[in-house]
């Protein structure tokens, strides 16, 4: 199949320049960007006053957890555990996670993301939603022993199940990733098994990492080091390594993660919405730590969105930091695309001749878009997935005039709701 | 003309009751509030699955600033106005100021505004824009002296001017604000005349006070104290004062806020992307101060979306405070309806009997709005402006489905470009 999307204000490579350009896509790859391309095509799509932009890469979420979605908001962290989240969850069966993690994508489609970072439970389910709705998608279970080798050896025989079933769906889409958990619930053998594990399959490794104070004072406290410092002299950290929120680092970890080539991914909305903290983005950006975006899970953020996280990561430190010129739009623009691919080692993320083609179209004829001045500072300050039209993922068109084509979005959407007020 | 909405999920009353109804409006007010309302109406709303919503009521912002959005981000505070936001203000005419109001107001009508409070100069073209478009407005002339007789004098005649259009327009929908800029920018002078001429003319006062640590230390310098010790010596501090920002204030300013009983309009995204400060939303709220919400303009945002504002609101002190119950989603919902009402001595702000018919309804049929379960969580954290279908104003269906019924919109994006690309 090809594509040729005409006229549209194109941001393009790296260095984000906006250019005037056409859009040439064969297969699953960008084959030309450049004006006025008179090629035949499979299908032509007329961005005019609108922008065509790389796809945004969501690398932290748990995507069946809109199934919580408004469950319990304004509630201590433990209060909203043990009372509102584990709860719920222990009542999910493989079916409902198919179906979360279906409506999980349907909203990230929507909004603009071509690739998502996932862990949950029963991840089967969301490779086959993946698969069918046609996201990239890089799935991990999430593995929890709290030092119990029962319940490892079960975590594991999880883990390698997901595994051989994403071998066998031979998509080039998805993708296995191993999740630990976290330092404070997963033991030094099952992060140790991990690291083996991940060398020997080349496989990658997701993780949350510092994300509160409390988690911090339990490592301190049970191994008389920081979670980083214990992850690294156990040899878990390589630049296969992506970990979640980083929140509270001492400058020592950062030095750590940086010599490592670990991927942070900042989570914004639900550092903010669980009262977690604020990540030190300049000192890892300083540090020259490669920060990606996520949007966390649906009960704490409550939206998959990541054109209002985008925005949200630029503000945050902003304010924090009392000075607006931190966090600035490219750099937060980037965070949300190409530092995501290059956690991944991607080939997407930007737009350029040979690229991934995972490319969206944002409709700038509205009012809260106007004048078009600066594409990128509309993008990150103005606009909100809402505005995503077109949604390109490996070549293919997923989403058209806000259209999901894959997906009986309808029927998604009524299922879920029967299995909550079931569920509830 | 009557309406009825129909079988709508109604956030009912001050308490945000949320109730399956239908709401029935007979000329400007809402008469009757109910299950099946069988009633004769010039127009029905199908409202199922979909939610009815009072209208949002932005408290603050600079309308016409919509022309500036995307000029400059990420700039220290007096390099962004003095390079960018003064001189292309200085631009503008009054037909700049017109059309950019009018984009404003369309962007403000789309995402669920139905009141808002302004300040900007040529603001007998925001009067036009808003009686055109059908919005309710309180316009004020930003007043600046600067301590200088023949500009206040200058100043004074712009506001006298400003409240005889007004007043002539006789409009039910725009109210004239009488709008000193701040107290670092205005004479002792200027804000006795505003004080003296608020009392006999029974019209408000809209001011900026202690939005940046800069301004505060300013002004202790100049007359030993705090701003709001220094305007309420001046006896200007009285329920009819609504004042943005409010980022550095002392114990004991809120207290006088308290005690004058003053409004403060809350600007979030405008106080972090400016990197000004958080305000010390908890202590006002202790205090017992009227918390109303705005966008500022579209400069420091970069938009007029307020539900988009709520939002950051619940957030930002969530984060700031370490305290994920702080601004909890009723909280914030209160300050982006009722209390804005309250600040204006306006019968809105929350659908009850009587009340006059400033309403929106939410479209809850998308991916991000599902399941269904906690449609206060669901506004305040996972909508958009964008999710806003139909806008109610004053009785009049002045967007329906999404399509602006007043005003020419597309007309009003071109002019709008075409002005942006002369001036720059």
């Amino acid at each position: 199949m090809s594509i040729l999307i005409k006229n549209g204000y194109v941001i393009y490579g790296e260095n984000l320049d906006v250019i005037r350009a056409d859009v040439y896509i064969e297969g699953n790859r960008i084959s030309k960007v450049g004006k006025n391309l008179n090629l035949g095509a499979d299908y032509v799509i007329d961005a005019r006053g609108k922008v065509i932009s790389p796809g945004f890469i969501n690398a932290h979420t748990h995507s069946p957890m809109v199934l919580l979605r408004g469950l319990a908001d304004d509630l201590p962290l433990m209060e909203w555990l043990q009372s509102y989240v584990w709860p719920m969850e222990r009542k999910l069966k493989p079916e409902h996670i198919y179906w979360g993690a279906l409506l999980g994508i349907i909203e990230m489609i929507k909004s603009g993301t071509t690739t998502f970072v996932d862990m949950y439970f029963h991840m089967e389910e969301v490779a086959k939603a993946s698969e069918e709705a046609g996201i990239r998608a890089y799935l991990s279970y999430g593995m929890v022993d709290l030092g119990d080798e029962e319940k490892r050896n079960a975590e594991i025989k999880e883990t390698l199940k997901l595994l051989e079933f994403i071998e066998k769906l031979d998509s080039s889409r998805i993708e296995f990733f191993f999740g630990p958990h976290a330092p404070y619930t997963c033991s030094p053998e099952l992060l140790k098994w991990v690291r083996e594990k991940a060398d020997e399959s080349k496989k990658r490794i997701t993780i949350h990492i510092n994300e509160t104070r409390d988690e911090v004072k339990q490592i301190k406290e049970k191994y008389g080091k920081t979670p980083v410092e214990f992850l690294d002299e156990l040899g878990f950290l390589k630049s296969d390594v992506t970990a979640a929120h980083g929140v509270w680092l001492t400058d020592k970890e950062i030095e750590i993660l940086a010599k490592r080539k670990v991927t942070i991914v900042h989570n914004p909305a639900s550092n903010m919405k669980l009262g977690s903290g604020v990540m030190p983005l300049e000192k890892l950006l300083r540090a020259g730590v490669n920060i990606a975006l996520g949007t966390d899970g649906a009960a704490s953020n409550n939206n998959l969105d990541m054109l209002e996280e985008i925005k949200l990561a630029s503000l945050l430190h902003k304010v924090h930091n009392l000075n607006p010129t931190l966090a600035d739009a490219r750099t937060v623009f980037k965070m949300a695309t190409q530092n995501g691919a290059k956690a991944l080692n991607l080939d997407a993320g930007a737009i350029k001749e040979g690229a991934l083609a995972d490319i969206v179209v944002i409709d700038f004829n509205k009012p809260h878009l106007r004048p078009i001045t600066n594409i990128i500072s509309h993008i990150v300050y103005s606009a909100n997935g809402n505005d995503v039209e077109t949604t390109i993922i490996d070549g293919e068109i997923v989403m058209l005039d806000g259209e999901v084509l894959t997906i009986d979005e309808e029927k998604a959407l009524d299922k879920v709701q029967k299995i909550v007020d079931e569920l509830r």
